[in-house]
């Protein structure tokens, strides 16, 4: 494979090559504030497909959208105490509004939770009312110390999804078929292979009884949390007074989740799949699925690729076409970088020998077919291929990068050597969480659905494990 | 018509019926904070349709989405004198982030012209970058004193686009190529006919050389600014030094545009087309075309307005199906409230003589089908006639509508009997401006590009007119 001599190498400093690459292939630019970023062109473009794709899956699970307010008044955010102790660290405060300080300071929410709430108490009387499925994309903002583009910013896109049910069992199994929703779009649409599970109390989101889980490693073997789905009970609806006179005549609290997935997708899929030449994007979620290049000036090169564009968007299939004065190569890595899939070239020597050349972006593997067969079909079953290979391999990579671990030394080692899942049994005592944070902040990622019996005592402390759990660092 | 008695007429109070209307069909509702709406689900929908249609438009225009944060640092904001003298006394501040007091106090977006310049100036270095042509969908914040759902928010959703080109000629076509795009929006789409021109020197935007305005007259006779296209020059370029380098190889400063439009569209929809029974939406925008209501328990009944279902789906026809326990009345006022274009009812009598109601919303029009006809044909034709129609009937109104004033003395008598768009010559001072707006606030629309001589003489001071300008009452 050629190197792009412009990037680092992700293998020399992945945290380089990430930074390099997402402003190049025009995923993600810098303002002049910190922990701010402009999402450029490309990057949009493919946060554009992915809601669709969400969007649509959202709706045919029955949601609807709507959309709340940016500013929320001090007094609502305070309404539940676990969630407000989670948020207030980190909110921003509008104080002023025009020339004149507001009698109450608002914040940009961090969050919807409160004004759902609020929304849901005013509007639900009856169990008539019940389910209400509402969910809202926009941005958010939390005043994070640290920042990073598309993994830590003050200000992220996101979708949120907000929902009150008659009862626990229907609340229970909104937040798993949402969790479900997440793990179809990350394995079928992103080619991500994810952990699924619940957080431990220590990880769990700020207000919710239980919180579940879409784990994903990335390339160099650290875990990034991809999606989030949270079970509330009724916490939040004794908070906010949010009942309902149910069937036998009685007022009842609700039961609600909460679910979510970030931009952090986005990101995902760079430092899964993205190599030394760019982004890598797998062609279910690509904004252009196929890019073609003649190379040399000719009429007949020039028509057949004309036709060969009409052909593909004509089936849906979105596609580029470059006949620009810039060279081959220029356009070959620009492309590239770009994550394109599937480059179609044709110069005068292939038409000759009647034939054209398709590159797979994944593998960069070249082949060749001839001009008379159905190209059409070549494009389709190649993308399908590609779609299907990155899963494999980024499956494959994350089964050869789950460790297991015994002992607190164990830990130590992996950790050292090749950081990655790693799978250990707990106590389910916080203390040993806390222990084993203090190695490299291993943090505790989920307690995973797919249990596995690996042995009787805590790795930690020794004493009689409860579940297996995967740990790993985190971004 | 049967009369929803449950909200103010149209005729009595138009105000009330507005915000009657606008919460009773799902469109918005209200918060604990002044000037902060909640776009309700069926609100949403609507202006998810809006995005959907405009989105498509500007890509095929050549413009791409990107998204930029949603704070300006205080300095960036002051760097267009014009500019800020029109937005500072009406933007909301963030000054404190987290538990720590901002070293730079940063604005909430009131809109995005200084956040585009800072991002074009650091990406654009010579001819070959130009022109750059982006839009976003965002929310943006200004501190209105006074307050209303949809037509004055502090938060609205909307979309602006910021161009720059490497000539003056390029940016004043991508004005007027941008105005057209949203004339064609409303004529097309919104059926609200529209009056296309150039704003006043004391009407256009703070820092354009030229504002081009689409203006629509509502059912009360109250006009409303509903997008507009801004022609910069070079004012922004100068402020951020947004330059490059030609082909002739000097360095020039580039010529900008910016175009938005809002859920003011959404209002003017509701102002121009609602009715005393609720919402009447244009097919091309509204979200379900056609609701199916099955009258009575009877399998066949039942198997039928189910396939006629499926048939519409098929097909693109967004189609609700309702077999819920309500009663037929009750379905029949809430669809009319939503705005449903077209409502199939199947009874047992109409079944048995083998007949299909179709009514439509606009009408309360009822027409009866053979059930062995095409009915989706008999669809596809009703609703296409209905958005026709629904046209006509707003330009009639429109044209109905407007007056033409010679004196001061007939805008009074104008305004005071039937408000409207008001026809009358003006000679291009401010000041004649100025007197006009102190009859019950009068203000110029526009100076429309289809200009008629009405007089030789302006209709304030009775000097030589320039321009034929049309005036009204403004939201």
């Amino acid at each position: 494979m050629i190197k792009n001599k412009e990037i680092t190498s992700r293998d020399e400093n992945f945290a380089e090559w990430f930074t390099n690459i997402v402003q190049k292939a025009g995923v993600v630019d810098y303002t002049s504030v910190k922990g701010f970023y402009i999402m450029a062109p490309n990057g949009y473009a493919i946060w554009e497909n992915m809601q669709k794709v969400l969007d649509d899956m959202f709706k045919k699970t029955g949601h609807k959208n709507i959309y709340m307010p940016m500013l929320i008044p001090e007094s609502l955010l305070l309404k539940e105490k676990e969630h407000i102790e989670g948020f207030a660290p980190e909110v921003a405060w509008v104080t002023q509004g025009g020339a004149n300080k507001l009698e109450e300071k608002l914040c940009i929410r961090p969050t919807s939770e409160t004004l759902f709430c609020d929304y849901y108490s005013k509007i639900v009387k009856s169990y008539r009312d019940l389910p209400k499925l509402y969910n809202q994309w926009c941005s958010v903002v939390r005043w994070e110390k640290e920042t990073r583009p598309l993994l830590r910013g003050r200000e992220f896109l996101w979708q949120e999804g907000h929902t009150i049910h008659a009862t626990e069992q229907e609340a229970k199994e909104e937040t798993l078929r949402m969790l479900n929703v997440y793990r179809d779009f990350f394995v079928n649409y992103l080619a991500i292979p994810v952990l699924v599970g619940q957080k431990t109390e220590k990880e769990k989101f700020a207000g919710a009884e239980n919180t579940y889980t879409c784990e994903a490693l990335m390339y160099n073997g650290v875990c990034l949390q991809s999606a989030t789905s949270h079970y509330f009970g009724q916490k939040f609806a004794k908070a906010f007074d949010m009942k309902f006179l149910d069937k036998d005549n009685k007022l009842k609290y609700v039961y609600q989740t909460s679910w979510g997935i970030t931009t952090r997708a986005l990101a995902a899929t760079i430092m899964v799949h993205g190599d030394d030449n760019g982004l890598v994007l797998p062609p279910m979620i690509a904004p252009t699925k196929v890019v073609i290049i003649p190379i040399g000036k000719d009429e007949n090169i020039a028509k057949i690729c004309k036709n060969v564009c009409k052909k593909l968007e004509d089936n849906n299939i979105s596609c580029i076409l470059d006949d620009s004065d810039k060279s081959p190569g220029f356009k070959f890595s620009q492309y590239e970088m770009e994550g394109v899939p599937l480059r179609i070239e044709l110069g005068k020597r292939d038409y000759e020998n009647g034939k054209i050349t398709l590159v797979r972006r994944d593998t960069q593997e070249g082949m060749q077919i001839n001009l008379d067969e159905d190209i059409l079909k070549a494009v389709e079953t190649t993308l399908k291929t590609i779609q299907k290979d990155m899963l494999e391999r980024a499956t494959q990579r994350c089964e050869k990068m789950t460790y297991t671990a015994k002992s607190l030394k164990d830990f130590e080692e992996i950790i050292s050597s090749h950081p990655g899942f790693i799978k250990a049994m707990w106590c389910g005592d916080i203390n040993c969480e806390e222990k084993i944070k203090k190695i490299n902040g291993i943090k505790s990622r989920c307690i995973p659905f797919k249990q596995e019996q690996l042995d009787e005592k805590c790795a930690c402390c020794g004493k009689k494990a409860k579940h297996m759990v995967v740990w790993g660092i985190q971004y």
